[in-house]
């Protein structure tokens, strides 16, 4: 296959999705260059004859491995061109079947705006903040493939007079996230210790989890967000294995206090991976996802500590990934501090997602040999609220 | 078939459920007093030999009738010896595929409750309370069938020195509630009004939503509860089927102020359910369903309002039923008053769950015939925390 020098997604990066060429059922494949590898077609075996990558996933590490490098061997080798589409023929489809779906909140800077915002007369972190990963279950069927449309959600708002009203979202805003899917699960009353996260997680994709801030507001006391996220949460087509992201491994920054035992571990877990939020197609943000305090492993500890089982298809997002730099919020509430401080969306002044919009989040990673790989996109266009 | 008349599973109840008889597969069955009936044998049709309820579940309510029809001429006939097994011979299973698991908060005399231990100095229910049908999205891959044993969980548990530490839980409680199951689920974008919950919901069953106080208590600001709640949510292994219950249908308790347009509906979707709590064999708590302040109806609108798809299997379950004298009290953190007033049970005087303890939890509700129809009992004892 002839790949660009400088592809995002080269032969180092080959994340997997599942897609339809026009007419035909949906398959997994490998994502190369501007290209779409059917694995089903070229490596003739029935897990890639399936609607999502369950089936791959649950078979476990030393098979991920064996089938990377066989997918390595295709693209230096000979395919046949029938296993070969275009990348823009083809449907994309949610790439796992999501078992259970938790977002995190692991980012300080995140943390702490939103702290800020919401508490103006408090600490920003509350007393858990620090010792523990915060966060919560959310709708695992409401998770939809990048390039879905999301309807602006109805719901109830906080008014003047105490007595809410009802009605489309007026502060529709995005969440840039992080999401990791889990490959192998795990046992009830069994937890996952922190340094094996690499036997249990598969992958890497972009997660948008979209937030109606004005329904989260007045509904979130005392359990948590609930309609205000759970109309949609937007995947990356492409699952980013972990073996392409042993470059961007790097420690995570200082954690104070030190951790409790079961949040400890030796490996670094951090990602050096840098994000990039588009708003109608101009540049708004770049999140950093190195700065995040809490790691993924730690998450997947926490998560499982109380015994909680896990499944193939599990999902945990990281929550919203900002830096302290002003232009590394990853959610307009915080780039727009509350809808205070307008952004500047192509000369426009703008703080909330209007109908029409289209939010693209991109991201790319340091490769094996000083080149950088992209994760699939998460992209998705704001209909408008459906009357009832 | 021989039926005791007194019994609480006879021809006006037919829950359904997934059993092996022994050393054979899972199927579908209905039980009727003491046996199970094997529909997949005496019915021969392919839904019914399945590991759980969801393809019955999809087939939507004419499908129901129909088949609750054939069921009840099954029994007032002749079946096959074959075909019926002992229940205390079988084997039984979580009767569904959960989808999403969403938890309510739909007692008021428990929110109250909740409320003057939780926030003593505050007015014990919060602003959003009487509009809304608060509620967050649980664990799907924790609900486990009756008759589980549920390992005590560990976690991080707040201590004086303002530094958590982390451990067993001691304050392990039960939550007393009923479970509804959806069958027919629904599109992105399109509420389910509240006189349309009988096209979407199935049945209903019995559920414990254990519940780890302290691990709660610290973990659940800002984003609600996680740890505290995801180690195991009990559900029965009989669902009864919403038309055993029409003669159980009752209007709620007045609502004050009105709910807003989309929680208002015609049909009274109170339950007249009396539900039992025994602890180690002792009746501690008669809780009942009819004092609840939200109808399930109105818990299935709020629920989609914001245009939240359904699944098939998705279970939304009521919160903690409790009443408004103290023996009607669906946990135990509201039976002991957070602690403080011990409960006797055989003559102890108990607070907390300790590990040996078992917890059963039964309900009946009036059948068309004068008699009592009885949901599917919900029953689990705790074992030990695992070391690690």
């Amino acid at each position: 296959m002839e790949i660009p020098e400088d592809s995002l997604f080269g032969v180092d990066n080959l994340p997997y999705g599942v897609f339809a060429p026009a007419g035909d059922a949906l398959r997994v494949g490998v994502r190369v260059a501007d290209k779409v590898i059917d694995l089903a077609a070229a490596l003739e075996d029935p897990v890639f004859a399936q609607p999502n990558l369950n089936a791959l996933l649950a078979q476990g590490p030393r098979r991920w491995r064996e089938v990377r490098h066989r997918v390595r061997e295709l693209v230096d080798g000979e395919i046949d061109a029938t296993a070969i589409h275009e990348l823009a023929a083809v449907r994309l489809a949610l790439p796992i079947q999501v078992g259970d779906y938790v977002d995190f909140y692991a980012s300080i800077d995140h943390a702490t705006n939103l702290g800020r915002l919401f508490r103006p007369d408090a600490e920003p972190l509350l007393p858990n903040w620090r010792h523990l990963p915060v966060g919560y279950h959310g709708r695992a069927g409401t998770v939809v493939v990048s390039g879905t449309d999301v309807v602006r959600p109805r719901g109830q708002r906080r008014t003047d007079s105490g007595t809410p009203d009802f009605g489309p979202s007026r502060r529709l805003d995005i969440e840039t996230e992080l999401g990791f899917v889990v490959g192998v699960g795990s046992a009830l009353g069994t937890p996952i210790g922190v340094d094996e996260f690499a036997d249990h997680v598969f992958g890497v994709a972009l997660v948008n989890d979209w937030s109606a801030r004005d329904i989260q507001a007045w509904e979130y006391q005392p359990l948590g967000p609930f309609l205000g996220k759970s109309f949609a949460t937007s995947l990356s087509a492409w699952v980013t294995p972990l073996a392409a992201l042993e470059k961007a491994r790097i420690p995570i920054p200082e954690q104070t206090p030190e951790p409790l035992p079961y949040l400890r571990g030796d490996e670094p877990r951090g990602l050096d991976i840098d994000l990039t939020v588009t708003w109608n197609g101009q540049d708004v943000a770049h999140p950093p996802y190195r700065r995040m305090y809490w790691s993924p492993a730690q998450m997947l500890a926490h998560l499982t500590a109380n015994g909680a089982s896990t499944r193939t298809g599990d999902l945990f997002a990281s929550g919203t990934i900002s830096g302290p730099e002003p232009e590394q919020r990853g959610s307009f509430i915080e780039l727009s501090w509350g809808g205070s401080q307008p952004v500047d969306v192509n000369g426009e002044k703008r703080t909330f997602l209007a109908d029409g919009d289209e939010v693209v989040i991109t991201a790319t990673a340091p490769g094996p040999h000083g080149n950088r790989i992209g994760l699939g996109e998460v992209a998705g266009r704001i209909r408008p609220s459906n009357g009832r």
